[in-house]
């Protein structure tokens, strides 16, 4: 077991050995403890390897200084100049809530910057603060929609969080294909077969071997046709809208190592007392209440919640080896 | 067939008939004459009976004038009294657009109003005027999310639009259950089942029967649990967010004869050219272009395209025995 604040100093200086500011790093860290700490196991300690070989790279700037301009009132625009999307989010983040609060209605988009961490942890401050926000964010081509033989859009998570009377904020993220990215690469490590229907092989056919599906294959989008139009949505939300790159113009193939995209990301914040929702949070508990009572058995975040709960009471689940491995990240990297 | 203007007109008139102000009938009639010229026939002329004997049962106002607030500067806040969603957003649709403009993203959010139409049409308008615009509406509780074993939810369609430098904008709309109502209701009338996997009977078995979805039964959302969290969003943001009814709160039933709802609405709207997306309209269509290189049998939008032009050059198809009846429909009802 680990302590939360000792997992996340433990993180803060892997990442400033591996390059980053301390600022930045800290930042970074935030994203993977939270992961960790809430059992959203796919986007936590497991992407370590993947975030220090991508800084390795050169792919990804771990010192990126993000470039934020206000172009109206209600627009953040954020050039990520390749950093990592949450310094990107952090730049402007405080501006975005002064205006998600005087207008009522706010956004961030961030382009140029690698999105690497769970989507949620972006905007969960956001409903402790009593909006609603929405958020997405695209990422290297792996998806093919709508009858596509090859990958076209990233794995395009969504997010949505809002207040909730009863405590902590209505909270969950999902990529928009059929199953995670991250899913494949655990059934790969694993050996485990994936499931029917969620992925092609490089020649546009059904597959269930998680290695011929990284092996210039292809996911599915969740959902058939709808979800297919979700997940290209949150493509152009994410990309066309920010002026960030489209999945397919990744270029991360010149950077041997690098496992991140860099991509694009939108945060659209809404304040509910300017838009005859005051007394949203009371509203979200009764119609959770109303699905409860309705046998509905899986409240999106209850898990994490719990997850939580516990590790703040005895600390986030660890193994010796892997708390080793990390504090041997804890060194620079030769170079 | 019968042309665009001469059905828009007829339209009118049978809304005027049945106690609709002028401006409020050719709003209406827009709406319903634009589904059954793009080929939604789901939501045109097929719609109208409901239309008429819900105004007939008192449940909606058709001559209601709906109460726009402008809380902050991005936040439109409509009470629709009681009328149909596109006349409250009509009355608080060139300030909205203002406020996108000045600000670079602006909402409008209805609530106390019945949405009978097809989403798209409403924010195709601002796509045409190179906006991205997101649209949701709840509705009756028709749909049965995370396990719930009766509906809790409404069917609570999601649209997008965007600029499309091709010419007409990227459009489509859904509703975020398995399969919409109007197809359950159509399955009824011709006695055909619906697929397997999408409705629960009375007691939350699953049911292939249309009338054992409608009597008391429910809807699964599309998708699975990710369905299921997208659908719930809509509900959140339709209606907790904009100050509406939950779709288990519609009353509708002290109103006999009444088919629509009492429910929410709410529109974002964010201008590419203040979130680092100018040219946005060329990037949406090499994305599109991408996708149909890599074999996508259906970009979202292009029937409906289709179905528009056959109409400009050809006609709307309206059958005579139809005509007849909308012609009868112009007189006032008995009453």
């Amino acid at each position: 077991m680990i302590s939360y604040g000792d997992l996340h100093a433990l993180l803060a200086r892997i990442f400033t050995a591996h390059g980053m500011p301390p600022g930045s790093a800290a930042i970074l860290a935030g994203a993977v403890a939270q992961a960790e700490r809430d059992a959203c196991l796919s986007h936590g300690l497991f992407r370590i390897p993947g975030y220090l070989s991508s800084l390795r790279s050169g792919y990804v700037d771990g010192a990126a200084v993000p470039v934020v301009e206000q172009p109206r009132p209600g627009t953040m625009a954020v050039d990520g100049a390749r950093g990592f999307a949450q310094v990107a989010l952090e730049a402007g983040r405080v501006r975005l809530l002064e205006a998600a609060r005087n207008l009522g209605i706010a956004c961030i988009s961030i382009r140029n910057a690698h999105h690497y961490a769970a989507l949620a942890t972006d905007i969960e401050p956001f409903a402790d603060a009593g909006l609603f926000a929405l958020a997405m964010v695209n990422g290297r081509s792996r998806v093919a929609p709508f009858g596509a033989r090859r990958a076209v859009i990233g794995t395009n998570p969504i997010a949505f969080a809002c207040p909730r009377a009863s405590g902590a904020p209505l909270l969950w993220d999902m990529a928009t294909s059929a199953i995670a990215n991250a899913d494949v690469l655990m059934a790969a490590r694993d050996g485990h077969a994936i499931p029917a229907g969620v992925a092609l092989d490089r020649h546009g056919e059904p597959t269930t071997d998680p290695e011929a599906m990284q092996d210039g294959g292809a996911l599915l989008p969740f959902g058939g046709h709808k979800g297919a139009a979700i997940a290209t949505m949150v493509e152009l939300l994410a990309a066309a809208l920010t002026g960030g790159r489209f999945g397919f113009e990744d270029d991360a193939f010149r950077y041997p190592g690098a496992t991140t995209a860099n991509a694009g990301q939108l945060i659209i914040l809404i304040d509910p007392a300017a838009t005859g929702g005051a007394g949203a949070a009371e509203r979200v508990e009764t119609l959770l209440t109303r699905l409860t009572d309705a046998g509905a058995d899986r409240i999106p975040g209850d898990r994490r919640l719990a997850a939580r709960a516990s590790a703040a009471e005895n600390g986030i689940p660890i193994t010796q080896a892997l708390l080793a491995q990390l504090q041997a990240w804890t060194y620079p990297p030769a170079s």
